[in-house]
């Protein structure tokens, strides 16, 4: 079993990734943290809390983390994902609160505990990561890996040159990917083809009580036809984690741009690294077939504990 | 008959766009200004007149332009395009002499002399282009199109972010762009289709004299196999301008990168105008095998009357 | 009484100025944090600890924060303050330990528990700052007062624009300008002319045990002569805690350069406000004579405390 | 004699400084050259057409040039300068017409035909500057002196950073410094020193026709009181051509800022050259007394001539 703390900011299709989590056969979730991205803060922690209930995780602490970006004003992402942040999905009215704690120390206590052993998900931006990096540097060792939804190395979706994630807070981009670690990155070239067709649509509607999440969020989400639909982006960094064959990861030197008049927030990805060690392993193609089966699986597995 | 002025820094693939320039059915060279870019102004410019007499181009005004781009240091090609400049043919020494004006000037004085008659089409770094239009804001309106070979809407070539052209002087291609003309842009997306091809060499051969000069320049320039070959980016901006139903344009806005850290001279294309005026029409597709009869169609022509 | 809690990078100055609090009438020490910044954080932390010791701080915690800056690489002043930090003072090992805690949250935690009464005394690098303003946004609504000792409203001393406080993390004092209190800020306009000259030498010449710290102190850091010598940048900052009538302020509106080429840090103050709301108090005079009366003052009484 | 021509944006002082020039023993002019600035390019250029009949300049030629700036949108200084640009003088229309070149092609022309001889003042931003070294390169070593009116080493005008020449072609500044002459800077530093109190305000109404300029125009300008009054910025660049005793002049080395948030176009000057080649002499301390002294002689000399 993997460990995997995620640091969120649901979202529909972070709800998606959690569910995922929820059901890998070989990932144990120890940790949930939020993020302002999406929606506000007070608004994904919500929802994290309202899925932790829905989706039976248990004891998993959920910690609140940073509402906004390091440095500059906040993007949000509202019109994607609506005003309770889950498209047409209702959940139930949390019962349990917060953790007491902030993401940034949950994230570092958590993986402190078991240096080695757990891997951290980021599919928001990524504030909180550099915030817990700045705090405690070491939390660059104690990770078993890092995987992100963010990024792309062609073009972007909330502008030509940057993702939504790396753009809600560049700064904190930059400061993950030249921590010293190997970021996993699942950028919107890999994303953009794991997206929900009327076939996968199909298979998720008897999955009973979580077909009343997935599929009210997959339809509010995008329209699904035949051969297209929405793209479920912060699920192929869980999918990733729970079995890394299903995606080709490329070595490249990362960089974030930061400074730029018309790029803030894009990842730079060079391929070509020249002697320089890579600081990034990029997601450059799916395996889109396997993919749905995998994540179907898990989701079914699931679906039977929650009925 | 299009009056065509052609701003170039020869360099392998502007020879060839000024061998198709000359062969064109429906073009008629009217002058050359040449720019430091693929390799130092003295030499760019040397070629430009060796090819006017290898070429058999006339009294076509050849005139010496920017040595560097307009505000920061200059970025050479040398290690593509050789120490001449043009791989590995080999010119007779030019006998005449470069016009005595600068490039700027005869842009300026070939566009007010003909207005609405003259297309510009640049192939090398712009600096003369926004030198021209800072002098004298009228070549705009003059022109009676403007084509460029330089940026992407995807990936760069020099870097990740930026293609040559435009990284060798950003400041000079954003005064360009935001200066009120539609933009023809034929980036690497398209050019880099457009390849030679073991079978295009094949049908270069039988061109006697301009087969001396196409045949060494594409072999010295990259490997030429069954399938793949050296691009032959700057012919594509005469091609369209000889046919422009060669290419598919997509109107966009375009902004050029000058101060990013990583993403100097990138252009950022954004097809999505959002009810902004499009600045450019972007090459998106290339019919390369239409492409590749025209070219070879219009050497033929320029062989017969070379001998 | 006003409680103070002091995030600073002990330096030499920084020495200085922890003495001035230690002998200060109305000013009670409640906490010390510390930054890389004049040193590396493991040396400015066995300073602060050291100097806990040898002016009998008693058990005000001793925090270790930030080893370096928000974003980017580190800039020492490692050439000013020499090796150990504090010129040619040599003070004993500390025998008591740092808190467990981070500087973060000791900033955090002293702020919430008695909101409205701590005034935080920042000199060194404002990255402390910056991460608890980023972890706990209401610390900018808990605390007294933010006085700082940094930037300029005319020259910088590490380059012509910038001061090295600012310099040394240029986004974190963006944030900290930025956040919503009013920054008292005392720049190099004023601490410069807080000049230890002879006279005031031979002030501190007979302060018994704590003349030991302050003389060589003073010696190594700059030439002492009749009108000139090292200036005392950090104590000012103090010394405005303690007596706010040692300074003139003027209201402004101060915006962090953060993406110049040659002007990254510089602390840009306007005095013309035209109707926007000033986020800054500039220092622009300080009363010398009375700023050294009540400065030795209060290291008289301190040297009592000591022997 | 020494040759001088003149780039300028008239604009108050700049009709002060070319009356200077035209009553200064020592200065032949030989060219005035316009840009957009403190009024738009077409006022410029009346108002410079206007002055060579009023002030008599015989057949001095007037050439216009850039109307804006060479990337990006035009700052202009109306608020100071009025409609007309000359405060309240009424200068009577121009009877004859501006040279046939423009303004770039009569500083390379002047230059190249009395290499040595002819020194370049610049009042006005300094666009047609950057165009003249980009367009020929060896104005730099054509010329004997360059001089201009801009910048500062403290503080700006415009905003706390920017000095308004500067700020409204920083990246044209950027080229001139960069371009390998010894720039001769008179900054506000020092023009901010050379005031018309009501002592010369009195000294130059006694000058008959010339002081139908010289008196509205300073009355317009500022308000003039015993000690008090608008500086006349661009006649100290003139003065220092006249006689360079009157100006202290230190080495620097001073880089235009063109990237940043808050500090474009800021002259970013450094004394401390640290064995870099200074690549300006930058005026620190202007003889306020015997400037007034000189120029008020020159005004002198000039309203004999003008009657």
């Amino acid at each position: 079993m993997t460990k995997v703390l995620i640091d969120c900011d649901p979202g529909i299709d972070d709800a998606m990734a959690l569910a995922l989590a929820a059901g890998a056969p070989g990932l144990e979730l120890v940790g949930v943290t939020t993020v302002g991205g999406n929606a506000d803060l007070a608004v994904t922690t919500r929802n994290a809390l309202a899925l932790r209930e829905f989706l039976d995780l248990g004891d998993v602490p959920v910690a609140p983390g940073s509402p906004g970006a390091l440095l500059h004003p906040v993007v949000r992402a509202d019109h994607v994902h609506g005003p309770t942040g889950l498209g047409d999905a209702v959940l139930p009215e949390p019962v349990r609160a917060a953790a007491d704690g902030h993401a940034v120390d949950l994230i570092i206590d958590t993986l402190r505990a078991a240096p080695g052993e757990v891997t951290l998900i980021a599919i928001g931006p990524l504030t909180n990561l550099a915030l817990a990096v700045r705090k405690e540097p070491r939390v660059v060792e104690w990770a078993r890996d890092l995987v992100i939804m963010g990024g792309s190395w062609t073009r972007g979706n909330h502008n030509p040159a940057a993702e939504f994630n790396m753009l809600a807070d560049p700064e904190a981009a930059a400061i993950v990917f030249e921590s010293g670690w190997t970021v996993r990155m699942l950028g919107l070239d890999v994303t953009l083809t794991a997206v929900i067709t009327a076939e996968v649509l199909d298979r998720m509607r008897p999955l009973g009580r979580l077909a009343e999440l997935l599929v009210p969020a997959a339809t509010a989400y995008g329209t699904v036809t035949a051969d297209a639909g929405p793209a479920v982006h912060d699920a192929c960094a869980v999918a990733y984690a729970m079995d890394p064959t299903l995606v080709t990861m490329t070595p490249a030197v990362v960089n974030v741009e930061t400074r730029g008049e018309y790029t803030r927030g894009m990842t730079v990805v060079d391929f070509r690294t020249d002697g320089r060690a890579p600081n990034a392993l990029v997601g450059t193609r799916l395996e889109v077939g396997r993919f749905w089966d995998a994540v179907l699986a898990a989701y079914g597995r699931l679906a039977e504990r929650l009925g």
